[in-house]
């Protein structure tokens, strides 16, 4: 039996998804920008998905876009808003797709300050403060790292943003946030927010930025009027029919699964106390996501108790799956690096990641081949 | 019972594409860039996908890099590739992404020249070799025209790009040709193309381009490793799976396909011919793709007539369903007047466009209900 402990990477659609991704495909098939019956159909159940998702952010669904999913939301609002000359603020702790595009900017022009993160990767609110200047145009910041589950305050940054400045757009890469942790965009003063649907069982190749009223980044994708404009492409209504139906599942069984996978990470570190030699990088604490667990084991590298681990049928990752493969082989990750661990902790980092569906006994039988891999392999490497 | 004639909109998926999306979302659900086994099976279904689709257009493997779609797949080619103060070379006749994405280049320092279309949508091939010149780094032609269905001579225009220079790249923007026309990137001598699924009855929010070897655009998105490091974003695999089944679905049956929608074209256009005061703009001819049958009623808005169509459970369109609904009405088709057709003309068009599923009994369908409402709408207008 598989016990999958990677659902920071992607997750199983579920059977409601799943369902409903074949009934779209089925019934409504036609094109939601054409003009008859059908399109308008297509239409009217698109808008009716991008209301039932601005519910769950509090926001209007004018401020709905449908991507294709994270990377090309925080794409589209980091690219769409920062310009030559202007000012960009993000940390040093952002997933690839942040890290990635705002380094981009900044070989084309962009200024960007990195503001760094201490060893539990929260950031200095007073850093954020210094670093906002009158050509800032844009703070983006991640709610929940996809690596060791850091949750920034993003009350107290949305609120500090708006208090320095006029100008300053807020965004917030919230693809393990969201459908885990509340979102209110209005009461966190967020400008703009990205989500992906896979992280939260729904389909891959399709999620949505909120982008608040009066914002009108450049398009990433510019063609035909879909998205006011703002995003071309024939709209995936399959897909965003199966985010739609994914998010309304999370956000109406927000706190029933935060308890349940709190209660599992809470029971996997009390087990790992058994085990020599290991450091919780994300620990039983509020400011830490219960859907991430990261532990750097010692002595070995993260990526060979991995693949003993998947000889076992338990599925984890070292970091990122979406810098597993850079330059073809594994690299050292940025997140654990910019927490300042140190280099064999970094090596020896493994991500579990928690669903609901996890149980205490998959965790028991992950604890049980942890410590025989553990064995085998430290005595290995000694 | 429902007519479909918008099959260059959209296509409805077939029951294999749907089965294998189902399937590939319950079995295959795993982040491909995983590192464990589930991962690595993922990664393996992608590849074994990555080749099939290069078989269907004569390349390797290694130049296939999977999309959201087809405006993605352009505005990554024309904005990965040009640069200020570099030169491109279009029509003034593209599809959407290609038009406003060029639009938004020369707005940024790129040059662009756009080649006219003859009163059927040709190049002359003469305006091209002299278009071209030392800093051209781009040439992109659409193989079929989404709304009158042109078939330029992607063999003749590549050779005489690849005579003139050595640096012009030759893009292709193949959505409505790919799967109903053949398709040599070698002999055609195409650097780049672009294909979306969904107007092949797979699924939609997925595509592909392919990039000849040692091509290397600037990725549209920036940040995870995957496709290589020029599309970042986890992997749809069950895209990825539809848009397979359904390629090799239409490669194996395209000339039998072929021969049905040429069929039903042709028998629409004779019946067509009891109509008075209309104007075939995409003739039964060997430049014009069978897909496609453009017609334009004369003393009526084509709106009107669609709408009356649509209530009869008759499904067209004016034009594009892409540029449908810019500004939130409907606009004259850029196609029409590039085509020098007259205002009267470009108002009056709609647009049948055809699958080997439709029958000779819904043309019959078609032309009966199409002469009742312009008997009526006709009488109205006067």
């Amino acid at each position: 039996m598989n016990i999958y402990l990677d659902n920071a990477a992607t997750t199983k659609p579920s059977s409601e998804v799943i369902n409903a991704i074949c009934d779209s495909m089925n019934n409504f098939y036609a094109n939601a920008s054409s003009l008859h019956k059908l399109g308008m159909e297509c239409d009217k159940k698109i808008n009716e998905c991008r209301e039932e998702i601005a519910k769950t952010i509090n926001c209007s669904k004018d401020e709905i876009y449908f991507t294709s999913g994270g990377s090309e939301g925080n794409n589209f609002i980091l690219k769409g808003l920062a310009k030559k000359d202007l000012h960009v603020i993000t940390t040093n702790f952002e997933h690839s797709s942040i890290k990635n595009t705002v380094q981009f900017l900044e070989n084309n022009g962009v200024k960007v300050t990195y503001i760094p993160v201490d060893s539990n990767g929260f950031i200095d609110i007073d850093n954020l403060k210094s670093a906002i200047n009158k050509d800032t145009v844009l703070v983006s910041i991640m709610y929940v790292n996809n690596e060791v589950g850091t949750i920034q305050n993003l009350e107290e940054i949305g609120k500090v943003i708006k208090e320095i400045s006029s100008r300053a757009k807020f965004h917030v890469d919230a693809v393990q946030g969201y459908g885990k942790l509340p979102i209110n965009v209005s009461s966190m003063k967020i400008d703009a927010l990205t989500v992906s649907a896979h992280k939260i069982n729904g389909p891959k190749g399709i999620g949505f930025c909120y982008i608040g009223k009066g914002i009108t980044p450049i398009p990433n994708i510019i063609g035909g009027a879909q998205e006011k404009g703002l995003r071309a492409g024939t709209e995936n209504l399959p897909g965003i029919v199966g985010l739609t139906i994914a998010a309304k599942d999370k956000i109406n069984h927000l706190k029933e699964n935060y308890k349940k996978v709190e209660e599992l990470k809470n029971y996997m570190i009390n087990k790992l106390s058994d085990i020599d030699n290991i450091k919780i990088n994300s620990p039983m604490d509020e400011g830490f996501s219960p859907y991430i667990l990261n532990v750097s084991f010692a002595k070995i590298r993260g990526e060979v108790l991995l693949h003993f681990l998947s000889e076992e049928n338990i599925f984890v990752s070292t970091g990122s799956a979406c810098t597993s493969k850079s330059k073809g082989g594994v690299v050292g990750s940025h997140v654990l690096e910019a927490m300042c661990l140190t280099k064999s902790d970094v090596e020896g980092a493994i991500r579990f990641s928690f669903s609901p569906d996890n149980t205490k006994e998959e965790i028991d039988k992950t604890i049980e081949i942890l410590k025989k891999g553990l064995l085998l392999l430290r005595r290995i490497k000694r």
